[in-house]
């Protein structure tokens, strides 16, 4: 617990006006419309504002130039002005508010280890979680209740694996990778010859998944593995819920996915793309490094040019595809338009052919 | 066990005519199409109609208005005649099948609870569940295999919670709560902080889940924990398979949403809505009560007039989008026409301007 | 391991030209990019053939017809020409490939088995799995670690049942059936039926799951119990991660499914036919038997005609969808040419106007 005057200096903050509550006491971190008196908050969005005047809050973070003249009569806000009130308020968050520790700390009696398989320093392991043979979890990692390691999959150091994950066989995780539960690492790709007769063979899905240091994986995403080779997230990716990633993707690194996209085989995402929800892409193509696509997007093709964004089934520059949905609330007038002009036209024609008799 | 007149008068149906076999015993229910001598049917859908010549069944529930003198011929088949077939049908269904009980009874040997947690009265707990720390179960509340509720999390009185549920930490769910198989409640939401680099920092994510009363999620479905304060499911909520609930999202009072929609965070859904499969719903949006949005449809913006019916990607209103839609089979042609009119203009003008000379 | 000359002979390939190299033993196989000196590799798609100059493969499957004259000067790359390079590759990777065995053998010492379940010869059962009473599981079926098959639930023989897959009770499962981990069979249909007072009353979901033989089912895909009678899966489906299937749905035989479709209540897919991703597909309709759709496309009514390929939303013939398509992009053009052309005809019609006076 630090008083609001330490609270601060700790972030590089400047108290506005002189106010006497400065070494009152935050004990806690909230949202501008819930916080209570011992609360720090922050006001960043400008939709936020009004509640400066409501706001039981002790003391709230705001930006070096916002003008809270109208706020005055309120002494018992403190404002602290600092160079990002969102930043500040996340280093805050972290520091002030001690969060519950999901992990139960060591090995729990009944986690079962497999032959031969290689458990680091420090490590984590949940009540009824299975390690397969040959397994190596390093130094560090929390592995959560009713998890499923496979037999000689590779994971990091400080790792955060929560509830009822499941790792496939031979699969790699870096350092610091967090799972969430539900999340399927390494099942099969979706690889089926079809036959002559109709019916569809198993292609063999012997490569692996790869997934490099920093990556986060969302609650119930699916990664499979590759038909042979690997399936790989590299380094810094996050991924929300729910997101297939098919077999033989490659996303680069320090791209961020949001929930429900699907990513189909093979296809080489690149680098520090910012990819919306529910976002379809086909397999097989490029798509280049710090591209941006929209939501509910549907890519068929390459995107091979960095750094632009895109939107619409079938995806488009995001202006374009804005232009036409905006054209298209204008298509069924449109459309009685042209019949309009082609009756029009027709009574002109008409017209100027009498002149000519 | 109960005989045709039986049931009937339990309904507070009317037998159709005079019928001998009124003393039968009807012994299950089955739809119309596969009904065998004993079951007691219904016809509710006019598609259905045909099979009043050939279902097998004993006696059929019909409405009040329902007009079968063609069918005088099958003194096999009783007509029962209520208010609302379909929904006569279901408290038959309900009497007279007995379901199979999923869930085992008492607490299995092998589910661990955690310490200071508190199991109430005819809790069910299944085979290798794990209870966190200071967590709370409600009487009568059944939790099968595998499940794994997080510490300090509160589940209410008479909930049922399939196998390999989990709950992270601190979350809390009323009475009568219904969770399928697979569904994550209390993930982290998906906030990362990018920074100057083009890496992204994880924002601790210290808010809980809020699930309330008489609420249903189905199998896989992920509901985030909010930063702060609460993701909240309020009373009565019925949400199908594959769905992703954001951080700091509100769904209101019995509002109803269809398989794998995509909710992101913030968005203020309101009471009564009906939201179809596959919709994505942007983050920080609000949406006004007993709105209904169908299938497949992107809400980009707030929704702020009640009642109302959307569709569409961009959504718009349902109707709206029907015309555009219907507008857009016509576009190629409509296209190539205004190159016709364009040609058509080019010659009248041509020949006017020879007039003119 | 085989020699080049053997495995050319086992494929039914003829060697290209005269090479020493048929000696060399083979010992793995690779694709043609990464391949090292011991593997055997393919080429189908022309895309790659520039890695026929590069590759350090030993030897690689070609077409009876290609032309590789140009890479004459690479003794140490023998060719094999066979009728089709992939299949001959797939059959080659499945002999040459030693995979690693996901499942332990025999029945885990923590494995829970109900009252009445009969387990057949050489069934493997994984840690801390729960088979309820009554189950029956056939011979040399193979359930992974953590997963819980309900009461009464019949699976068939030679089945693989990754860790963590949930099935309800009642449900069945054919022969050589694949489920990976997270998918959820038997979970209760979304039945609600709405109130007067704007409440829903859950609808009893009293029917079964039944999938045929031969059929695979992806990662965290939900397919619900019927409400009553059966939602089935017929013989040879492939179903991706993800997919969710609904109440009462019928899938026909040899059917595959990508991931992240939705299929809703009671809608009967035919056999044979191809739905690509994030299709979405409305309830109590009829797809017929060849049906191909391609990916995010939404089907609201039935598809009657057979072995047809539809895409969009709303779904049209893929080729006329394609049109429309191509029309958008020139939409927002066509409505400043509506404009300009009215205004035109405006002034032709003034001109004329004049003429008459």
């Amino acid at each position: 617990m630090m008083t609001i005057a330490e609270v601060a200096e700790w972030l590089n903050g400047e108290i506005e006006g002189e106010n006497p509550n400065t070494l009152l006491i935050l004990d806690r971190v909230a949202k501008i419309e819930e916080a209570v008196p011992g609360c720090l908050t922050f006001l960043a969005n400008p939709k936020y504002r009004k509640y400066l005047a409501t706001t039981e809050a002790s003391a709230v973070l705001i930006s070096r130039s916002l003008d809270v003249e109208e706020f005055r009569n309120r002494p018992a806000l403190v404002f602290i002005r600092v160079d990002d009130p969102y930043v500040a308020f996340l280093h805050a968050l972290k520091r002030m508010t001690p969060a519950v520790e999901p992990f139960s700390s060591g090995i729990h009696p009944t986690a079962v280890i497999g032959k031969n398989a290689s458990i680091g320093q420090k490590v984590s392991l949940g009540a009824y979680t299975v390690i397969g043979d040959g397994a190596v979890i390093g130094s560090g990692t929390k592995i959560g209740h009713g998890c499923v390691i496979g037999i000689d999959t590779v994971i990091g150091s400080d790792c955060l694996i929560y509830p009822l994950v499941c790792f496939y066989q031979s699969c790699i995780a870096g350092d610091r990778v967090i799972i969430h539960s539900g999340a399927v690492i390494g099942a099969d790709g979706f690889g089926q010859a079809p036959q002559a007769d109709g019916t569809y063979e198993k292609i063999p899905q012997l490569g692996i998944v790869c997934i490099e240091d920093d990556v986060e994986i969302g609650a119930n995403t699916t990664i499979d593995r590759a038909t042979l080779g690997e399936t790989k997230v590299c380094r810094g990716v996050k991924i929300d819920n729910l997101v297939q990633v098919a077999h033989n993707v490659v996303i680069g690194a320090h791209t961020v996915i949001a929930a429900q996209t699907g990513i189909s085989g093979s296809a080489k995402i690149g680098a520090h793309c910012m990819i919306a929800g529910q976002v379809g892409i086909a397999g097989h193509l490029e798509i280049a490094d710090r591209t941006v696509i929209m939501a509910q997007s549907g890519v068929a093709g390459s995107l091979k040019e960095p750094g632009k964004a895109y939107f619409g089934t079938p995806v488009n520059e995001a202006r374009k595809t804005q232009h036409i949905y905006a054209a298209l609330k204008m298509l069924p007038d449109a459309i009685r338009e042209i019949t309009a002009l082609k009756f029009k036209i027709t009574e002109l024609e008409h017209k100027l052919g009498e002149k000519h008799l």
